[in-house]
């Protein structure tokens, strides 16, 4: 069995050759969408997805387009977000973010590059197979990616910004802004290799939780953790008034709401027929996390 | 025969309702796009698309998504253009514009947004009718709206502003920026009606010449007209030292060029089958607003 970082390395191996395969890129576009696509992400999104498909018997050669696709959208929704009149944030993986070095025009649009190249490269890909499993893959992204999903998340989050935190409102950010692209990966993992609809919806169940549980690890390292350790400024999310589980139950009942949410995502692998030893590792790693 | 303003009516019934049809998305994300979608604008890159579609024997009603989604990225590069860190503009089509009622994240929240959307309801469509034409138109779309399309023209604008004129310069700005989403409405016409590869290529070249004749009107009319014909600033080109062909080539030397556009767009249209009225008497009527 592959392990996550072997994922990794074929994910990283395959990124800048897809975004060239597109064609000529006028210069500095290509170094600006690089840079953020090369500064060093855990890839978890392709590693999930290539993992996934693999587990259900796919083919991770065709999974690689719609892989690295999705690290495409995951980036430009961070170069986006980074921006002044988003988070404002200077430093990202340890890095100066992208507006920083390439100014705000050239971040904007690097990040709206990077989603319609992602876009773009399933397209032809889909075109190029002409097999219903693509586009179906494709509409799974593109629909966890877009305004009823991760957008719809940072909706929320840009207007829920020193509101009193309420368990609703946390709850939905968190949906869509994390967990919806996780979604995506282990649900388009699942349509590539042909798995049936109620497979996917098992697949759905693991990832929701998932990315709960990846998202309360992730406020709880925002309070306890260093910049050199994160790769970028802690305590902004108090600072800035955002609607976090720590704003809502405080270090130790986020970390019990954590526990909860991998406890959830475990029991939803018990209706897939397959390996799933993957999957649950990778639930045990991301708790581990606070430990 | 249908008319511009018929398909333009057509488009208008549809555009909200192709939005909504995705699912239900947090305000004011919604609000903030309507709002940019439904300001006014000519909608020639639809009505291109369903007209071309039309004449190729294609079936107008399949073809309302793609057009629907072409209008929608058109809306986004405005939206993002718009913005302070881009061409810094207050006003579009007479009203303020979108970050100016809105803000600056959720107006590029709604530029995304509408991005996304666009290529979700493509992938949609071409999920439910699983026919290989309507995955080629939106390659297509989606190739001309990218990073070696539209997004190309936009990264030439940036870097070469207060730059000194040069041709081959504003040529690739005005081709990639203006045509592109020209090109993406004739060829995803002519594809969404099953057309053979060298008439999409015969109507790629009536587009490309229809978009450097649009963008040299455009060029002019931004220093002959005022805010109140204009809808828009006028006289900001030449303000923020844009490249543009009154830069290189003052007033008449533009009208001229424009002239020659417009015959080559009209020569292309002799290797088409079909009656390409409509066609011709689009390019007259883009040529006469300068007279």
């Amino acid at each position: 069995m592959r392990k996550a970082d072997d994922y990794r390395e074929l994910t990283e191996k395959a990124l800048i050759p897809a975004l060239n395969s597109l064609g000529t890129i006028p210069q500095p576009l290509p170094e600006a969408m690089t840079y953020s696509m090369t500064a060093g992400g855990k890839r978890i999104r392709p590693v999930l997805l290539l993992a996934t498909c693999e587990m259900a018997g796919g083919d991770i050669d065709t999974a690689m387009p719609y892989a690295c696709a999705l690290e495409m959208i995951h980036t430009y929704s961070l170069i986006h977000d980074d921006l002044p009149a988003m988070d404002n944030d200077d430093l990202r993986r340890g890095k100066p973010t992208n507006h920083k070095v390439f100014g705000e025009d050239m971040a904007i649009l690097a990040g709206d590059g990077l989603l319609n190249a992602a876009a773009e490269l399933m397209a032809v890909h889909a075109l190029k197979t002409e097999d219903i499993r693509g586009i179906r893959a494709m509409e799974i992204i593109l629909r966890h990616a877009g305004i009823t999903g991760m957008i719809a998340g940072q909706v929320a989050d840009v207007t829920s910004e020193g509101m009193e935190p309420r368990e609703e409102t946390v709850r939905y950010i968190q949906e869509h802004k994390t967990a919806d692209l996780l979604e995506a990966a282990v649900e388009a993992g699942l349509a590539l290799a042909g798995a049936e609809p109620e497979q996917i919806a098992a697949g759905h169940e693991y990832a929701l939780h998932l990315g709960m549980l990846f998202q309360m690890t992730d406020d709880l390292l925002d309070v306890t953790s260093t910049a050199e350790v994160l790769g970028k400024t802690p305590g902004k999310d108090l600072e800035q008034k955002k609607m976090t589980w720590i704003a809502l139950r405080g270090l130790e009942g986020t970390e019990e709401e954590a526990r909860r949410e991998a406890d959830l995502s475990m029991k939803a692998l018990e209706a897939l027929p397959w390996d799933t030893a993957f999957l649950a590792e990778f639930v045990q790693k991301v708790l581990h996390r606070i430990k």
